[in-house]
């Protein structure tokens, strides 16, 4: 068989603020591969790219290489990464078979050849599509249901506050406190966002950008629980508002992404004078704690349609660089994901 | 008998800085008290002050009286207040006899009646002095232990970082982590603190004001543990430099008591990118759970001088403005403490 195209999004330039579309990334036609003849080596499984997730934090891998940090750096002139979904094309390693989905850490690319040491997942059979499968279902549900599970001490009753509250991940955990008989109270930047988190039954709702976050949580607090997910004047509202022995998820700090100077927080020593405990986590340090119970309590709550979701699809390859910028700025209005190739199309 | 002589320090003015003795604290003779023949009421405690324990913490009661915090404010014209030591003069309550050396809640006079909900324990009989039973076998001994305990995970071969290492609280801690066999760094405002973390077998000490603390743990660490103090710019340099899944455990911000405008935190996000634990606690929260191994385990080393301490004892109740100033400044050399009457004088 001739050479297939593969096109690529890489990584052009270190930005200092926003990604530029075209700038710090590029869109590159011009790799080729030959589907039926490349070599896979020991173990390699050839994977048609279905669904890419497009998450915060693939911001803050933008970065010198030097540079540690949480997430490995993406290096200039090779392709962007993050998780994905795709369909395998041939296989030489007997745990993946083709025809099958999987879920890994897929680079921008339309083909990709995992070896034995890449992050992969078969995937079950499921009715649900590949865009949720990269969002409520993948790692930013996941990320929900885990950080819920071991830090937020939820007990009906309680109040929690999540920024981001439209978010994918957001979203779900004031969904699961819901049906925990938790109040909810979520902040997000537009009104169709305050329109989305009503819908999904939180008690409170407020557009940050129109009402001060300190106001809302001092008339509808005091919060036992924070999940945070932005920082800044946020975080130390939050600070402000929370009862003794109040808890702090970290889910994230989207403020601090896009360079910027720090925040003035005027609210850190409560941490102490609150008896306050504050945990970060990342997804993949948590996760096989708790894949079992994820898989078997929550994967059915979503194919049930009693947690919602939404995504925002966009199609084609091309659009990475806008639907990253999108993310970055909060214009998304769902979990953002980019659709590679027909969700149904096996090869 | 005639009346005796109840002198009282007041609380005059809220300072918006730093506390001025004569301004925001006044010392008062004009009252007195009929020993032998004042009402005790029921279950009532007559006490002699011997010491009262100067503490970091004394400023945030310094406040308008409508503002809430985690310590009730001193109220306007009367007495200070805090942890000290005292020798029964007479007693109604059967738990207490006169003679005897308690612990408690001091008013900031010669002489207190305890009735049964005030905060009294009887100590038992020990050759400490009251100055060390305010001290290092006392509150501040007592936060560094069950702090330790219960949030450190400590472990041989891990590293631990001490803001304020050769305070009262924070003194005990590195010596606590020696005893586990950590590595120990500490920081303290002056050169002859910092020879007393050395005498104390701390690895590295060092003056925060003549040497940044940024590239000392560069330096010496990564970190495990970070025992906070201070906030600040100290806080954002201990977060940059803990190392993944480190813990900070939050005991106090003296930089937070004394007014100003909160500080820029530039590392804050790294709490979710390094999966930082970050734990406030207040002593008399977490003591009722560590109160029998404390005795059991903890006091000895002090009796044995295995855990070694020190106090700057100031004698009269009329310094007790200048003592707060001095903590408040960092000026203190050492664990400070009034001492009100001789500590061997019963009556």
């Amino acid at each position: 068989m001739s050479p297939t195209r593969n096109a690529a999004v890489l990584f052009n330039e270190i930005p200092n603020d926003f990604p530029v579309p075209g700038k710090t990334t590029k869109y590159d036609e011009s790799s080729t591969i030959d589907l039926d003849n490349v070599s896979l080596g020991e173990d390699g499984v050839l994977v048609k790219t279905v669904a890419l997730s497009i998450d915060p934090y693939l911001r803050s891998k933008m970065r010198a290489a030097d540079i540690e940090s949480y997430q490995p750096p993406y290096l200039l002139g090779k392709p962007l990464n993050s998780l994905g979904v795709g369909r395998v094309v041939r296989s030489q390693n007997p745990k993946f078979k083709a025809g099958e989905r999987v879920y890994g850490l897929f680079e921008h690319q339309e083909y990709n050849i995992f070896d034995k040491d890449s992050f992969l997942q078969a995937l079950p059979e499921t009715p649900l599509s590949s865009a949720t499968l990269v969002g409520a279902a993948g790692m930013p549900g996941g990320t929900a249901y885990i950080g819920y599970k071991e830090y937020a001490q939820a007990e009906k009753g309680k109040t929690i506050f999540i920024s981001t509250g439209a978010g994918a991940v957001g979203s779900v955990v004031g969904q699961l406190a819901k049906l925990d008989g938790l109040k909810v109270i979520g902040s997000a930047g537009s009104d169709e966002k305050v329109e989305y988190m009503k819908s999904l039954g939180f008690d409170v709702a407020f557009n940050y950008k129109k009402t001060d976050t300190l106001e809302v949580l001092k008339k509808e607090g005091p919060i036992d629980i924070y999940w945070e997910n932005v920082g800044g004047a946020t975080l130390d509202a939050a600070i402000e508002t929370l009862k003794k022995d109040g808890i702090i998820i970290v889910c994230g700090q989207i403020t601090a992404y896009n360079g910027g100077d720090g925040y003035n927080y005027k609210n850190l020593w409560q941490i102490f004078a609150r008896s306050i405990h504050i945990h970060g986590f990342l997804y993949f340090d948590l996760m096989p704690k708790w894949i079992e119970q994820f898989s078997k309590e929550f994967l059915p709550l979503i194919e049930k349609g009693i947690i919602k979701h939404k995504e925002e699809v966009v199609h084609g390859l091309d659009k990475v660089g806008d639907a990253i910028l999108r993310v970055q700025k909060g214009e998304n209005k769902a979990k953002s994901v980019v659709l590679v190739a027909d969700d149904k199309d096996s090869h």
